[in-house]
């Protein structure tokens, strides 16, 4: 039985774990201020192309995202997010634990843009209601689908003029950011965003994200913060040489840049067969909607998730591709697949 | 130059290493499903001696504070604590950020017994006031000092009489059972209080604090409480496989009994040398007071915490050993230590 | 200009008034404790029909809300609302703010129903979400429109079906226990809700609600709630006294009763001169369709609120009565309406 | 049996009432937009005698000290207080229920200095602790003591210099100001505070503080705080109203002296009678050590608290006067002291 449930289900990529064993004895400063924490800083530093930027590494996504944005927002101040975002339906009420309410938006492909967001801002207009001030969006999205160039520069234009900080959740980041039709890069980011994370959980290390602090008046305290959340980990260091290992070089692309063509052999292996996607994703999730009768099939070689019921006949499934999926794996899904379909068609 | 200053200066034992590199590629269940965490759970249960208790694995000390705490109190309930308690000092509020007082009991060793307590129940009486509900200790506490086996039986019949919980934080607890004077065992923590947490990160992990639940009404939805305060790591496997390889035979005690062996070899080492201690510490953390020209001599070599100034002329010291810390650093303090004694009387 | 914006614009029944004057120099014992308090809790219980159920007077609505919920919910607990709900809208997240999500469910007519919820229960599952625990409903609700007998009992029996806490807002509860269509009394609510509040503010009073616990669990040290979250008033005599003023008799209801017929006179001339309703409300707030001409040349004479624009030629306003609104004022406003159509007609 | 247990056993000065009565049928906008707490703000602001302040209403001092201190601190903000704060022992935690730890200073005379305040930062140093922002005071202590324009001018010169925000609880704040040791005014205190509030509830007000912000950026957006809390009464006017009376003359601080001088009857008869006090109180609060016998024949006719027993046959007793205290009632129980006296002697 082959997992495509997530991209989470084996270790680290290798040279990681190599890294832990070769330093393992040297003695470290705690609590981040160890030398690798200050090598993978200075290295993403560089990629984003902004000496300017505070870097902090945190263990997981939900920690991540609510030291930030309890640390970013007033008691009263509340962010926005699509309805399929993260932080709203999957943390089991993290933001609002920390006191801030969520604005849900409708949107269909998971992303959002300033008319969404006007919305909000139209029917939020005094103190009877919370203050819109912080627009989280995940890129990809946790449909797969990606945000443009074109859109972010958008997106980030408006935020701006209205007075709202724009936090990207970068769980999949490398995977957006290595979609052809993304044209977005760590740089672009850095200029765009007041903050974001870059997912390493997700993307060939053990653990931990990388948050980025673009605006000044975000960084101030921070640690602070993270201390409060239980996000300062005494053995920082291991999250340091994880993402030094990752930036190094360009480990961190190559290994999305392997997950989104595993799912693009996927993807174009099912569209060939005829079938459909519940959503346009370049990245290393797709939502095929497939019959039943071959869900059943492949469920006995291969693990995935069901996403949503279409009709009596049809649901979409979630395959998850990652650093880690071999290509056998992908070639045996998709000769089963069509073995499966050619038996059936006899 | 070698550092005492802590006991998470070094990454994992090599066992816990080899054993991440071994399972690496195994595709396991997310979030602490994962068949590692099953086992490591089945050993710290047998270990424990009851298999009614529910275990948990989260990254770091103040995570597992924070989680339990917040999810065993009502929001008008509070902890109380002895005035060095870490959950009071140094988490930077992270109780009281989840809404909690924490009410502190003055004390000069560390510890806090049933006349303490008694002294806050008989001053809060009435709703102007915060409701006391539950006990947090640490064992060994934040300054080496350690509970014996009565006087936690003293204190768990105390709360238990007084509706109060007891909560014991084991950042060290391998330390505290390890040491000569404490008669505790796993099984005694499981018999006496209704939620501990066995320390990993200080233990020998790269991360990880395993806690145990022992009363059924506090276990109710608690991976609820850990998703929401960003404690359910995605690959909870790298938890589960680290406690899973220090409780599969005795590692996890051997690995606390060096540290504590190396620290008593310090010990006697100074007070051989004629110095008092601050407290009387049979774990892996001493504080010698020691004259200010010798603690400078040694700093030439040695990284270690200055405590706290004793008098114009001595202050204490904080020396803190590790299940990584070599004997031969231990004995180059000391011929050290005694060489600049030797210099100083001719 | 007379205004119907709202039902607070006056002070209190002058019953009421006169009870504070001729009790003032009686000193009364602090914080609710007091003979004027004791007396209304009793009068309310013999009005509900139950002498278990506990009752405390509070100062406001979203200070009613806000310590309620927090008392009745532990920390991964969500709440389920209308998405008009007063709770999720109008409090500027002051649930959230006591760290809880509310769930929203899109409706019309303000009201929610089991299968409302259902979807709810069906998409909350397990611990990546919060779990759903209270339904929050507002009788009236927000746009004037009540829940019937049939359907508080069918929604009542589905909650304790799906261990959810039913707590029901009764802002202006008065109004819609008095119309016709209700078939509701405070007997019902006792029976069928967990905790309900009455409302004083919008009924009559100065200020204050009654917070009405009916189930046995939560009415455990709910005064320690109260008092950490600032509902405690010193002076709680002066609540007391305006309830017991308000249930010593028919008070209460007569003020309701008056309200919602003058909303009735109201209701009934608009209808006559043919414009229709954005909502189905025999209460005390009714909203209206009408030209923007028309819209215009009232508000030279009267106050109120515009509540939606309906098309480029029509908007609904919001006209609301209270215990206070003079017959002549309704009387006045129908004639100018009458005369602006007429003289327009011509 | 008259009590001399509080300042709040009674209603609100005749004044008040009539005022209330007199405007009741007025229509007034809501939420404290209303005339009358636009001529109570702009009352206050000319005795504190600037323009520039702002000035809110709120229900009562708890509400009042628990919406300012969540809204002027960050997260990882704490206050600093005298461990016999109001804020630190008697609001059930309410402080930390907005996520913020209250830092208590031991002190004798309910009074704190920098010298006091300079150990609270000396031993917070870094993000594994609490950063400590502002220091909360009560002017009248919760002792009866008072700060004298000297104490609070260095304690305002030592805050600014350590970017703390200095905070005073007038909850009695007419008592403090109309001792004729305190030498301070409310335009002393708007030079000096950072923010305070202006009791009400105690000062001859049915209920009410007023909030008065001196400092810039602590004001903004401060309604959506109050809302959040559920301190923004829908007939905010009650509140206005009543501090439109008390400061439209010099109302507020006649009651404050002649609550004032009937606890110096008190004093000085006690005094006289060759008993000592607890503390040296020239305000409302008086707190003498009596023998027992006498504290027992006194209880038969007036009720007091018992605050602290001081020895086998002596304990210190609280009594309150205010400004609805008679002096028949203060005549009595000096009269009826020196009879129990007399007697005994005999």
């Amino acid at each position: 039985m082959y997992s495509f449930r997530n991209d989470y289900s084996e270790g680290a990529h290798p040279r990681i774990l190599n890294a832990l064993a070769s330093t393992n004895l040297e003695q470290a400063d705690g609590y981040g201020e160890d030398s690798f924490s200050l090598e993978a800083t200075s290295l993403i530093r560089q990629q984003v192309g902004r000496a300017d930027i505070d870097i902090h590494f945190l263990a997981g996504g939900t920690q991540t995202n609510l030291t930030a944005l309890s640390a970013f927002l007033r008691p009263h101040e509340a962010a926005i997010a699509a309805c399929t975002g993260h932080v709203l339906v999957h943390e089991t009420g993290a933001i609002e634990a920390t006191g801030h309410k969520i604005l849900s938006l409708e949107t269909n492909d998971g992303k959002i843009g300033p008319a969404h967001i006007q919305t909000v801002l139209d029917s939020h207009t005094d103190e009877h209601m919370v203050k819109p001030r912080l627009v989280y969006i995940s890129n990809p999205t946790e449909i797969g689908t990606i945000y443009t160039r074109a859109e972010l520069e958008q997106l980030s234009e408006y935020c701006r003029h209205h007075d709202l900080y724009l936090y990207i959740d970068g769980a999949r980041l490398g995977s957006a950011l290595c979609a052809r039709e993304s044209g977005l890069g760590l740089a672009d980011l850095g200029r765009l965003a007041d903050s974001f994370y870059i997912g390493g959980t997700k993307g060939g290390a053990l653990l931990g994200e990388a948050l980025v602090i673009c605006t000044e008046s975000l960084k101030q305290d921070f640690r602070f913060h993270m201390k409060q959340k239980g996000a300062l980990l005494a053995k920082g260091r291991i999250l340091g040489l994880q993402f030094r290992e990752l930036f190094r070089d360009n480990l961190y692309f190559q290994l999305a840049e392997h997950a989104n063509d595993m799912a693009a052999m996927l993807r174009q292996a099912i569209q060939a067969a005829g079938f459909d996607f519940l959503t346009q994703s370049p990245t290393n999730q797709i939502f095929p909607i497939l019959p039943h009768w071959l869900i059943k099939k492949l469920q006995q070689k291969y693990a995935f998730y069901i996403w949503s019921v279409i009709d009596s006949e049809h649901s979409s499934i979630r395959l998850v591709t990652s650093w880690a999926t071999p290509i056998e794996a992908v070639q045996g899904f998709i000769a089963d697949m069509r073995q499966y379909l050619a038996e059936r068609t006899v």
